[in-house]
């Protein structure tokens, strides 16, 4: 037994690509229809068969479906969502693939009332954006958070959960203001600070661009990777979790500048001790499957 | 003609361990000697088969040396020199590989007065220490900074170059306090905020560390890799090259504020100006060939 038969992705970029070819790769008798705003990236969804049809109007996408997907930025699924509201059938289910929930949670309950809606949080992707960047396998290891609210008929939670699982996802349940402070923590502030010393790098004068390029495998090149993330989707997180983004990164500011008073008074210990804390931590995320066990993130070194 | 015959590699971590197995990889005819002050890692180093000869002293492997590899933490290379300086044959060239090379050539000129010093930093390395961790290929495609002094002889800068273009790098010389401050920027700020962020997330209270763990593949993994590093061997880099690390620090904070200022504004065209100007920064990355071209890192996703 399917959890839906009758799947729409709305927003065919990276995750919503990447639903599209998880979805076919587990579920091929599913029927999928797919839209996206932009004609090139609806072009290039039908070039790459991510769907049984794309759809030129989001409301077109989604009159017979059973489970519509929102994969847009954060700061456009309200719109979206009143935008195709009213094309939605009876009995559909509506979730989101958004990086923040209170926000979300908001607009769906809005744009939506009375519609079946659980909202939903892959944590997974990569630095890659638009529908040729996709793969099946993103979701597999990851964990899912579903940010039911008390709208959310208990069924709807059970299938959207029985969906994500049958993608590989492991699926975990969440208050949508708590997920919001944990995801600040694991996503939106090493973005913010990726975002922000790639930045500070190509704006000195007396170390050249070109320099930081050529040394970046000292470790800037990590940072790199995370600061070529989606632009738009990155500013709709930020602006749409304000609040928690702004505490945690107070904190890091506050460990960054105990960190630099250690260095200027040369406390070598208080060093040593953070740097041996953190090691551990790296250790937790391999042995948790998070990340891979390889050595420099098994970069060939041919 | 090889540039050296009788190799000495003093330090078997990672970086050690790696230049006496690429020695052996480029260079087969080469006599390698190896020590380590740790009794545990020149036991290791033999059942590694990593050198023709493990020395007890780090005087005793240099007696017959005429190229001396220095592989030990920056805060203990002048050390570490004058332990040996007695037993140097005549003709020998000395060279090291750390990460700061303003304090390490000071440390050097003191210790060995009228020796042929090269001071050097191969700019490769992974999360990993110790012997076991080491591999042929690291230094291949990476570049190795070379910053002679007014002291150091042409022909001994010549052949340091040429030893390590034979292990694969890329030369450049360079004065080393500009060393140090593109140095700062490229590798030990990266580190320095990788070390931070991971220690403010183990710390919260209303986030658990099991919460920071399940949910790191939304960009937080990144940065545990980075802070898995050598405890001492960062403790000592931020010690040595303090001015430059807290000047750019000083350039990050004041970006981040700015950022931080942008967002509880709702600035969004700001933000997503800085996205699109750093995802350029990646391209060129990967464009010189200083990281792969796969996507997130290559990472498998089986």
């Amino acid at each position: 037994m399917l959890p839906f038969t009758r799947v729409s992705v709305i927003g065919l970029g990276l995750i919503g690509s990447s639903v599209a070819r998880a979805v076919r790769a587990a579920m091929p008798t599913v029927r999928l229809t797919g839209h996206d705003a932009s004609p090139e990236v609806r072009a290039a969804a039908v070039g790459l068969k991510l769907c049984d049809d794309v759809a030129d109007s989001a409301g077109a996408a989604v009159i017979d479906a059973d489970l519509v997907i929102l994969c847009v930025p954060v700061g456009q699924i309200g719109a979206v969502a009143a935008e195709l509201a009213a094309d939605l059938p009876d009995g559909v289910v509506v979730t989101d693939v958004g990086s923040c929930k209170g926000s979300v949670s908001r607009a769906l309950a809005e744009a939506l009332p009375g519609v079946a809606v659980v909202p939903a949080h892959p944590v997974a992707g990569t630095e890659r954006s638009g529908p040729e960047a996709g793969f099946a396998t993103l979701f597999r290891g990851r964990w899912c958070i579903l940010t039911p609210t008390s709208a959310s008929p208990p069924w709807a939670v059970e299938r959207v959960s029985a969906f994500w699982r049958e993608l590989g996802a492991q699926v975990e349940c969440m208050d949508p203001d708590h997920h919001d402070r944990v995801l600040a923590v694991t996503s939106h502030l090493p973005h913010l600070i990726a975002y922000t010393i790639v930045g500070t790098a190509s704006d000195l004068e007396e170390v050249t661009r070109s320099e930081v390029i050529k040394y970046s495998a000292g470790g800037f090149r990590d940072f790199t990777r995370i600061a070529a993330s989606d632009p738009v989707m990155w500013r709709d997180v930020f602006l749409s979790n304000r609040e928690a983004v702004l505490d945690m990164l107070g904190r890091f500011s506050e460990d960054l500048s105990a960190l630099s008073r250690a260095i200027r008074w040369g406390d070598g210990d208080a060093l040593e001790e953070l740097f041996t804390r953190t090691r551990a931590v790296r250790r937790s995320v391999v042995e948790q499957g998070q990340d891979d066990d390889g050595q420099d993130f098994g970069r060939s070194h041919p």
